[in-house]
C-alpha cells in the first residue's frame, strides 16, 4: 500500500475572517484533491498579515506533503502572498517573464500596467501553475502551491494540476442513511468502529422532512474493509428497528 | 481606546476536511462576534484526532482571548471534543447534573440513555453554555467555548452568549463599489493605505452583469478615520474616470 499524501490549505484573507465572504475554496480543494489521492488534513484561515502568513507557511510546509494557498495574489497593496512565500523560503522576488508576457498582451496605460505587473512577481525558483481563465498564472515554490482566491480562477488553476501531484491511496466513502437518533445506534457504532480499525466511521445527524436521522459515513482506502464495515452498520440499523438506506458513495 | 479582543475558531470534523460538508459556522461566528467587539483573527479546520485537537486547543487558547470550537459533542464514538478539552486542561471529565437532567427529560431505553448521557460529560471546572434549541448544553472551560457543529444549534448556543463576553473596539466597515479593474486603482489605493494607517483597505474584484469591478472595503474601529479613508477612495475612483457607488456598511 502506498503512503498517504497529505495537504494543508491556507486560506489567506481578512474578508473571510470578517465574515464578509463565505469561503467555498476549501470544499472544492478537499473534494478535488481527495479524488486525486491527496488528503486534506488541516485548513487555516489567516489574515493579511505578513508575519502570520510567513509563520503559517513555514509551519505547514514541513508538516504536510503539500500546502495550497488561496488569496492575496492580485495587484493591490493587500496582495502580499507572493512576498510572504518568498520570505518563508528566504529568497527574493523576481518578475517571471511568462506571466509578464501574458499580462502585457492586454494593453494598458503605463501606471496601470505597472500595477498589473506586480502579479508577475514570484519567488526565485518558483514554477508556474497555469491559469486556464487567461489571467496571470499562479506558482508553486517547492511544495507550496499559490493560487487565486476567486473561486472560478482557483478552480481553473487547480484543474491544471491534474496528474501532476504525488498521489497516495484514495479515501473512498460509503454513506448509510438511517431515520433514528444518533443515541439509538451510538453503542453499536462504537463497537463497529473498534472492530474495523482500517476505516473511520462518522455519524452526522440531520433533520429532514420533519424527521430526525443520521447519516453514517464509512471512510477508508480499502474497498473490502469499507464494504464489511458498511454491512455491519446496516445490520446495526436494522437491529435498532429501522431500515438502512444505502447511499453508496454519493454523500 | 479599549484593547482589541481576539478569537480563534476551531472547526472540528473530518466531514469538513473531506469536502462532504460545506462549513458555514465560521462565517456566522465571524459576523456575530464581530458585532460584539470580538475579532476573529484565525480559524482552523482540524480532523477528529485527539492529539491534533488537544494541540490546537493548547496552542490557540494561549494566543487568543477566546477560542470557539464547533463540532464533536454528540453521543457517538467520533464525538471527542469534550475529552480533548479535558486533556488540554489536564483535568478529568465529569457528568454535569444540569445537562444530565435535561437529557433525562426525554425518556429512552437504558442503553440509548447511556449513550445520550455521554453528551453530559464536561471537563471539571467547565461552565455551561445554554442551548435554546432544547438539546444538551455546550460548555466553556476558561476561555475555550465548546459548541455544537450543527449550524442551527451552534447559532442558538452562540446567541446565549450575547452580552457575556469581553468586548473590545468594534471593527466597522465601509464599502465602495467601482466598475474598474483593480490595476486601474491599485497605485492610488496603496498610497491611501499608507496615508491612513488606522484602517485596513481591502480590494475584492468581482464580475457582475457582464462587467468587471472591484469592491473597496475600508475597515477600522474609528468612524472618522473610516470616513476620511472612504472619501479618499471615492476621490481616487472618480479620478480614474468611474463613478464610485457608496455601499455604506452593508457589504
Amino acid at each position: 500500500m502506498s503512503q498517504p499524501v497529505t495537504a494543508c490549505v491556507l486560506i489567506i484573507g481578512n474578508e473571510i475572517l470578517s465574515g464578509r465572504t463565505q469561503d467555498v475554496n476549501l470544499n472544492h480543494l478537499a473534494k478535488t484533491l481527495g479524488e486525486w489521492g491527496v488528503q486534506v488534513k488541516e485548513a487555516r484561515v489567516i489574515p493579511d498579515v505578513v508575519d502570520t502568513i510567513v509563520a503559517a507557511i513555514n509551519e505547514t510546509r514541513r508538516q504536510f506533503d503539500y500546502v495550497f494557498t488561496t488569496g492575496g495574489i492580485g495587484p493591490t497593496h493587500d496582495d502580499i502572498t507572493a512576498e510572504c512565500v518568498a520570505r518563508a523560503f528566504g529568497v527574493d522576488l523576481m518578475q517571471h517573464p511568462d506571466i509578464a508576457e501574458r499580462i502585457r498582451q492586454r494593453p494598458a496605460p503605463e501606471d496601470v500596467m505597472a500595477s498589473r505587473l506586480l502579479m508577475a512577481r514570484v519567488p526565485i525558483g518558483a514554477v508556474l501553475i497555469d491559469n486556464p481563465t487567461g489571467g496571470p498564472q499562479g506558482f508553486a515554490m517547492e511544495n507550496v502551491y499559490v493560487m487565486a482566491g476567486i473561486p472560478m480562477i482557483m478552480q481553473g488553476m487547480l484543474s491544471s494540476l491534474a496528474g501532476k501531484l504525488k498521489s497516495g491511496p484514495i479515501v473512498r466513502s460509503r454513506s448509510i442513511r438511517a431515520y433514528l437518533g444518533e443515541s439509538q445506534i451510538a453503542q453499536a457504532l462504537g463497537e463497529i468502529q473498534s472492530a474495523h480499525g482500517g476505516v473511520d466511521i462518522g455519524s452526522y445527524p440531520f433533520f429532514r422532512e420533519e424527521r430526525y436521522g443520521t447519516t453514517l459515513v464509512i471512510r477508508g482506502t480499502d474497498e473490502q474493509q469499507i464494504e464489511r464495515a458498511a454491512q455491519a452498520v446496516m445490520d446495526a440499523v436494522t437491529a435498532a428497528g429501522e431500515t438502512p438506506e444505502d447511499l453508496g458513495g454519493e454523500e
